[in-house]
């Protein structure tokens, strides 16, 4: 993964995005932590749920902003067959 | 949640899920580390389609050690809805 894939425009969510990331990485932090004290595994069970959906409402955040900005510029440059082809392997992942 | 949750028999892959509950904390920072630096938008979106199939996998380990050890031990001592009841509630969070 190099710089190159750096970004050249501008994601109104990125602050965003990185918050949501933060309160991610305290709440397995937590779960962990759950698991090492012994806690009861529907308890825990229930925090991965809520993680897993924080995660995918994050992606959901990530995909919305990419398409607004970085989709809608390309098609203004005539270009956006890459970032069509990149958007549709990405939701591969999430819409099974 | 009080600790008379705890839990009073053994799980044998405590120290597993542990270990996958730690790897994911990481891989939750290098994503967040990938979000600051202003990396691909898909490219994230890979690692977060990632994280949530190591979640999963993780959630599946609990559930089953969960049965093997949790709900054999209640049905052996005749009290087993509790437990059943509970599992049930926590699969609703991850098969809709």
């Amino acid at each position: 993964m190099a710089n190159d894939h750096e970004h050249n425009h501008e994601h109104k969510q990125r602050k965003n995005v990185i918050n949501r990331l933060s309160i991610i990485e305290g709440h397995i932090k937590g779960v962990k932590q759950m698991a090492i004290e012994g806690r009861d595994c529907p308890e825990i069970l229930l925090q991965i749920a809520a993680i897993r959906k924080a995660l995918d409402n994050t992606a959901k955040l990530i995909l919305t902003d990419h398409m607004e900005n970085c989709l809608v510029n390309a098609v203004h440059e005539g270009n956006e067959d890459k970032v069509l082809s990149d958007i549709k392997k990405a939701l591969d992942n999430f819409i099974r």
